[in-house]
């Protein structure tokens, strides 16, 4: 993939700043971290290291680094280990610096971004690793922590993910209620079609191999099996491929996904790497 | 614990506010639930069923309506297992009702908090029943999702489990890098005292037991014993408990809490409850 | 197009909110409408006829009924000719009723939405008529009023338009800048592909011909034909009609609207639709 | 007009930001630029310039600087030709630069406030230019797009005209329903000045001579000749100059400007200026 | 004043919002009134009394109801002695009922806004009290409580004051700064004059008779006497009274205010009214 | 109190910036200082002093400076005499620099903060210098200006004084509604005592010496002594002392915070020190 200039570029700050905005409100409310007030002089400064604990995939400086600069215009944050980086545990990922009350007034904000986020990218790495070689990307869900979203879906990109529709504006997305609503897969793109603007994609959920033939020749931009057995998906493919996109959904798990990506679909929609990625352990230590 | 009014009533609507909002403004995007207009009758009207999918404790039920409400003032949530409620997997939470794109709209977003949400009541859950008959209290972190921490709280607390501090402002937790800022335990607890008003608790991290020696005559409300062996702990209970609450802290699992719980420790707090926890499956069903 | 739902379903309130609440804000000022508290009572009440005083394509009456709302909840407005109506000079548009104060305060902030998005839908429609029997799109660009923009793209659909992409993010268009700084519109279309999710789509701008032959082999969703002449859009429809969608852009104007249309492209944008669409007069009358 | 130090300062950021910050979030959604991330270069950095293509007045540089530096605080924007200049077709307006993708990330946004103000700078100036030597005032409305009316306001002071009231709470303006709520002209003024602090003017509009007769006794700030013929305009000039100030209103355009002014009125309010001022053509070009 | 209609209409929603919702935050914090969650159960409801505790004009009941409605919108605020009312001590100015956590939670955010603003018109109609049957109107100043300007210079007009300008942006009112960069009175009010709208109010201040005689050929809408003695006064007023509207204003306390309105002057402006009135003593009784 | 760091570190700017812009907000409302524009060169440059007009202590720099940051990220304040110093009438406080323009935008602003806060803080040195040797605290209450709570409170601490808890959320206080729905004293306790997580202080008002007997054996972190007398004060502590924290509440003023102090009561909160300081005057000065 040497022609991507960029996976997964830093979002735009009008995009991280009110989640990051929001987690700072929560941790210092309404007088700071009294603490450290209590305990350290004003003018006491260090440089201090994020590491981290546990290999992983580093995501979340951008936000990280837009705490520490709302918490203190004058602090610093080096990248050691940038996002996207494979780290092992114990590896530095970046130094801050400046006064010590800012520092340990960001610490937790700065690194449950951090954690949570590099979480996703591990987890992602793992299932894009699980599924080498076969041309099967991992895509993730609209399953996301609320307000983390564009985080989130960074982080997927990070760990060598790929990114599905966004929200509910973005692409057209026909699943089983809206089948029914309309009266029929053909029924539901037909509809679709005449509603879609010339940029918007239209995807169809699908749930049997014939109404893998009810949605073909309305031309989706791609089909979801939904739920499909080993076998289904390797009549879908044969039947589709080339044709349309084919998105694997459904209970995909470590265990599952590499048998999943040697039927041949297109691409794996997985919603643990959002909803419950364990976090990566992070931490901020002296030296 | 039958004199508890309410271990977690619902939160304020000026806090769930702006992460609903955010949530919503994420998903919605600029232009809505597009599959749903173009397929589905604007007076289209349905009513539908949260379900479990797994067992599990519930919890993001007033975040849930919230969100639908703000989609739809028209359109209705009605409860069938409330916040805190324990559910097997196939059971009723709520029922929605109303036009069908407007809870098709809401839906994900609803999902979204009720998974995440039950997902660590249902966690803390294991970890209270894990050290029932001991006397032990289960507490959160500030490990938590950004712009969740309330939220994320009350869950722990619907799950069984109690709260830490909230922030960095509403107590005094004097940890290592204070200690050191400050040249020693007894320096940093006596700069604590005169800073903190009547009503501020002040809680000391220590690394051993000559340090919980320094800390005690200072009369800490709380004592965290940062990484202790179960050795450490009981030694620790057996010089200061009732003296001031003791806390565990460090690397708990579900595989060790028991044991560290029989120390005779007062508090266990776990980072995982709120960083780790994996969502419960929660779906939309039609029937 | 009898099997579209709804070409213009009312934006979500998360939508229309921040711009309905800014203007307002900036009509109301710190004091709010001093000439009716100074000159009419209380407790008068009125029934007012928001009447076109031109002909026109209605749009704007969800915005304009929120404003209303969020000045007085108990006043109420009453649609008589909904979003994406044609009426004529004269016309009733709608009924508010309530205390006289309230609808005045929100008089201006209510017209000045149905004024400025009518004047969209109208001008629309008329694009739409000029090219009606061709098979042709009008669509709408990004050239749209500050914090308007989902509600002028939701007027050009009321007009009969189509809508192009609505933002940076949600589909990739390259235009020449790009094409020169990757080196070409083949390197620039090989980056896009690589970048991009399965649901995104990605059109290219090309200026000649020969860059049209070298876009049609990575297959982009669309590619759009800049400033070409009758000729070449004539020749490029012959040698790339049903590989990809062709867009026909630049300068485009109700009197070349017809035979750029008749060269059978696909898609015409028009920047103007939103940029520069005369104001629709609309007025509120008192019976 | 020598003695005026600034017929339009620039306006505080804090009336700017809000819809400068709504304008990029709408454009830059939740991914920003994508087509730039996937085709240029992270470290690529040019200088561009922001031309006008048609003659006009400029206007909306302030906003648009706010944008680019929203977008990016690095990024710099230089004025060739400030707000208020009268620009050629093909004169450079700014130099803006910096990293190539933030340029083109608030490319859009900046043209669309730079093109929509210059306008309506544009336009006014053509009605200033109409009226010129007759002494007469063209003055704006409050018929503006929502959230922008600071800024539309300042583009008509650019242009060289003048402001009306800027919104319903900082002077009092009585129309038909006050007066008619009121029982008269009088009593409506009456009501008006036992009203008014010392500072707030007042302005009653009239429809007819009499109830200019009725008005001038009460010593309006401003009395609103609303649609009055040239001839009613010529004798209530005769009857009332220099007693109050004389405001024609009503279906004024470039046709019949002029003939108002020379009737003598000292301020003429034309909704145009702000409802329907066409966009003026500028453009960002590589050099 | 039987012709004025409302010398104080309540603000708009949109004017009280931003500042009860950041008393009900800052008040509420993360978890809300946890001493009620813990000691009251859910669903108790109560019916209790706001009630002066000493004698005053009442104010901030509309910013009182709000925080009610916003913490519940099904509690009840019934008003029993109005904005605006005097009332003596123990007298009941409303009702407020519904779920007795609601109440308790409002509380103390009610309160303050009652206690504060009607602290803010008692104060005033002392002063107004003190100039009765001279002629002179009480104004307010721009020395406001930060976030409650709009809010204290109601209460100004509850206790029968008058307002001066709201802001810095809807008059202009020159002072010495401004006269000593200008080149003096004279150059000052013409550069005013040049920049004004027709519809807006120019004051200047003058500190000597001399400066007096200077602004009066130019017609200001109002002089300011500022810090002159009681001769000072009465000269001016004999000089200029009827040509321009003279304002008194400097280190006016209610020992002088009588003597100071006795001299003629139209206007004394008073800070005390806003920057240091008392809390007028409110208090929630069962019954 | 030599070993506190900090009675009164700076508080974080997302504390200080809701109300912060909110002022600046209601004071430049839409064009801001057209005074200044119309009078001021644009280039004109100034170095001023604020003064403190009375003796007093120092609060409310920070705000200020946010303040003049806010309007003029060029503009400077430079402190000579910091939060919480003592100054006398005369004594210079800080130095703003920049341009003329901005400063005197800013003035009315920064003053308003440094006004209203010094005179917290010079209120609150009273008290405490009344009570000086006696070995109480004085506290302040929730009793505060809306949106001001944070700043106030830190204008008490500034002033020698000590913090109560900051809003419902951070400790919990059982008053009479409270006990009266607990039914008693102690019931209510208990109840407290469950809810409360292991970092939570819970206080409990009491009438009476029963009362407090009825209480301490739940060893409340402190009680609240509601309206006693001298010796009741006195009888409380002789019984209570050193097992609690003993406040003293209500009716609290400088006639008598002396005599209560020498009960030997530990805290006692006064609410005229936020509801009732009278404003510090303070001015800018040319020189």
């Amino acid at each position: 993939m040497s022609v991507a200039m960029d996976p997964a570029a830093p979002l735009p700050t009008v995009v991280l700043e009110p989640i990051v905005r929001l987690a700072l409100a929560e941790d210092l409310g309404r007088a700071g971290d009294v603490t450290s007030q209590a305990t350290i002089a004003a003018d006491a400064s260090a440089r201090w290291i994020i590491r981290a604990r546990k290999p992983g995939v580093v995501a979340g400086l951008d936000a990280a680094a837009l705490a520490l600069h709302l918490v203190d215009p004058q602090a610093r944050l080096e990248i050691v280990a940038g996002d996207g980086s494979a780290v092992e545990a114990g590896a530095a990922i970046a130094y801050v610096s400046g006064a010590a009350r800012s520092l340990l007034t960001a610490e937790r904000t700065m690194l449950n971004f951090i954690g949570q986020l590099s979480g996703v990218a591990t987890l992602t790495r793992t299932f894009v690793q699980a599924v080498a070689g076969t041309g099967a990307r991992i895509a993730d869900t609209r399953k996301t922590h609320p307000g983390m979203r564009a985080l989130q879906k960074r982080a997927v990109r990070l760990g060598g993910g790929s990114s599905h529709r966004f929200g509910l504006d973005d692409a057209i997305l026909i699943k089983d209620n809206h089948v029914a609503a309309a009266g029929g897969v053909a029924a539901a793109l037909e509809r679709a079609r005449a509603f879609a603007g010339h940029l918007m994609a239209i995807e169809v959920e699908v749930d049997s191999l014939s109404q893998l033939d009810e949605a073909l020749p309305f031309n989706p931009t791609c089909v979801m099996l939904d739920n499909f057995t080993l076998d289904g998906l390797r009549t879908a493919v044969a039947r589709a491929k080339g044709r349309t996109v084919l998105e694997a959904s459904g209970g995909v798990s470590l265990a599952t996904v590499a048998a999943i990506a040697a039927t041949g679909v297109d691409v794996i929609s997985v919603g643990a790497l959002t909803h419950s990625a364990p976090c990566l352990d992070v931490g901020l230590d002296a030296g």
